[in-house]
């Protein structure tokens, strides 16, 4: 293999001497482990690992290191991934007619700190295309006409299918999507959803936010499943508001939170530091290697 | 009147000319505004404000004062109440078996920086009595027997009548208070809950954060109302949580914002910083006088 | 006057009577009082209000309006500004080879957040000009050459002028300012700079942060002052690291604080919400009129 | 070995393996690995583990295991050390006449939450002994007479060598310590400073944070060296303030932080989380085991 850093991620029932049982797997084909963070659930009995190697010195190829991986995962039960570090992730950005959050990725994807190939744009609305424009990312406008949700949707799938697109987000994508489209995305949609859930799921959160008298508003990164807002969380953080604040001054404050919470979750999937169980994310840190 | 700082909290239909008239009337009364905060609530038409007044020139006596303000106060329809600044107000805790809170009210007022007469804690277990021993409160022990809720509510509010209980802190009081007695204290009664409401509402807060892979705990200090856990918010903080996070982690975690939180909350309420309308809490924040 | 939102700051030895007295002045003249924000630096014994007007029913010029405030400024001895909200404010940006905070304020305005006009960037290097492109606005190469800094900053000031640039924004401008520059627009100059200042002032913060093993990075925005990075705080905020952060990961989330601590500064700034006094900014906050 | 869980910390040169040959190591010889957690500083090419392991199936004594160990570590040329759970460890407190950060140690330490022995409070001062007596540990007045120094700091050391002292936490101790006292216990003596270091360091820290008006106020934890506030620090954290704090509220707003940070500093040592490596702590998190 060239030099590159490769990443597995590991799920499996825990067991002793798991982390030996890898470290030493690898070790012994000639990688250089950069980094390696595990987490044990003992409240479930379920072990995590994220590994990362340098394959510089290893003398095997990639096909050979999947087969010998499969001798150790099978029997201790792995669930697992391995990306290969060599080819940025293509994605592709929902929305309607908010643009602080679409603004926010193209730019951090243009100063280089998403290292992701934003492939295109698709709305509803016609109304953000000027900002793709600016980037230069190519704007599709599908709107969800009454009745027709299914075959907009079915046009959304053939050009994520054409551009073979690993992630969707939905930077405020004002749309519910189908089950049908979310099972065909397991842990690849993020939703950023603009409350700290589970408080204020659904429609209008700020005006919520405001009725209730609360002292922090918040925002909610999460993969998106069929349960709406109920997908597993990858990151929140909140901001602290007064009594001054109207529903119209919440929602400014809150867009920024929305636009880091989002690019923190999209950039930790893109670095493959998550692992989902049980509808729990489990994040690793960002090593500074 | 002698030398000491007057309070007053007004709220009132917003007008015109309000803040005008307001220290106008007392700084043609000899007062020395000491400082005047002021919020309009735009949504609503409502006016609010919380004045100091330094009343060592003033050449008025108490009875003249309100009288004279009335004459303010009628016309423009204020809801108002003045704070002398004369006593300290006299405090009830009540509490289960947790003493985190306990301890932490116990040695702020101790260390001075509560101003209040912790008069009494009142318990329906045992457990918590050495706490009070350590600090000299009297320590009431009034268990909770089935179908008996309503006699032990007779004794605490006998208790509490007997010392003159300016403001009930339930610091984790795991019991839930009667309609009736709750609305004998209309806004006199601080509760913790261990959530960032209205996230997790009621029972096992920390368990269900932990079930919802939340990202953020965090604890809300609020007036107790009829309807549980949905009184006016005073105070909410929260504290970031990892995946690695057990309800047990969880609950060692919150308990330190549960301790700031309510401090805080009971802190607002004894300076009299807080206006409460339409079920949300206007709280002013402290003056550096 | 039209209907508009008339904002006066004021500064003054602090005075008996002075709310009630500079309300009343305002309410007398026929202006609705939206919002009246005082402090008190008992201390120094120093009075500021900012003092937001609704100027619709108002029967009174621009002119009569400020010959009769002179009556009551004079003998009370204030400083004093007003802003009749009929005109955005000129802003230049100062940049060098950093975009982030660029992109940020840029987009801001661009959605409306900021409420400026943002006539030019002016930059000692080439490489940000695209940006510049993208969203519009004027870009002004202007290299420092050796021993030529007079002369540059020469024609940094004719652009300036030729604009009627009311605020210059130094949104990671890598030149020390000359004292002649600065002194000729004071409290007109703000400056990022990337540490929780007054924490690792000068060069390398971020290099210095990681030498010093801190657990937190901070960025600051304040008045630039001829005491390089001692001008007046406007806004500070931090973000929590570890051990595992490197210069260059603290650089990036650095980035993030950077953004937001300069896009609040400015836009307190813009709002005319700060005094600034014997080197310290007071900063009233925003009021949710 | 009985049932207890035992922490090797470990530092050494970055190389090839390590993971694999210590995680092996203890594998081999029957401990299962409890959690595993590592860092490579790759700026300066070393490697730190912190390993909890659970001995109940280790068929090997304390010094076979020791032993054992030494193969491993000295051609790998680690630094270690290992702490086998079954002792609790014993603490000394130093004090001056501030008691937040005294009420709040002995108070977690009572509830359970810091594990520790509280052996004993020294003072220079007589005040705080009724908080001692409060929670029955000894307290032992040791003023620091003019050119009697040494003297004190002899009687001292003879009391934390009565009592075999693990760690000292000095909590707002207003002598500075000898460089002979200090250098006697590296890494074992934790001080609560009251800024965000490196700002402030030195004297009168809330009043040089007034004078400079800055938006945070923090605190910091780290282990004392001979350069006074120089020590690798351990935790720090800030609150937001505002133009309105006077050194006064800065001092009380300040003492919740100074409580927080070094109560977690403190559990931090005692559980084995740190390590440190030029003059830089690294800092574990707790895992939720």
């Amino acid at each position: 293999m060239k030099s590159q850093i490769v990443t597995f991620l590991i799920k499996c029932p825990d067991n002793k001497g798991l982390v030996a049982k890898i470290t030493s797997f690898f070790f012994n084909h000639g990688f250089n482990i950069v980094s390696c963070q595990q987490y044990v659930n003992s409240i479930e009995d379920v072990y995590f690992m994220r590994i990362r190697l340098d394959a510089t010195d290893a003398k095997i190829s990639k096909k050979e290191l999947e087969e010998k991986f499969l001798g150790l995962a099978e029997p201790l039960e792995f669930t697992w991934s391995v990306n290969y570090g060599n080819k940025k992730s293509n994605v592709a950005i929902m929305v309607s007619h908010t643009s602080h959050c679409l603004y926010d990725l193209l730019e951090r994807n243009q100063e280089g700190n998403l290292d992701c190939n934003i492939k295109m744009i698709i709305s509803n609305h016609e109304k953000l295309r000027p900002i793709a424009e600016m980037f230069h990312i190519p704007y599709y406008y599908l709107p969800v006409k009454k009745g027709e949700k299914q075959k907009q949707e079915a046009q959304v799938i053939e050009l994520l299918n054409q551009e073979k697109i690993d992630l969707i987000v939905m930077a405020r994508y004002m749309q519910i999507l189908s089950e049908d489209f979310i099972n065909k995305y397991p842990e690849r949609i993020i939703n950023i959803h603009h409350s700290f859930l589970p408080a204020f799921q659904g429609a209008n959160p700020y005006k919520r936010a405001y009725d209730r008298g609360v002292k922090l508003i918040g925002a909610t990164a999460h993969y998106a499943t069929v349960d709406l807002d109920e997908g597993p969380i990858i990151e929140q953080d909140i901001e602290r508001v007064t009594h001054d604040s109207t529903p119209t001054t919440l929602k400014h404050i809150g867009a920024d939170i929305e636009r880091l919470v989002l690019a923190k979750a999209v950039k930790c999937h893109l670095n493959n530091q998550i692992i989902v169980a049980n509808n729990r994310a489990v994040v690793f840190p960002e090593t500074g290697e």
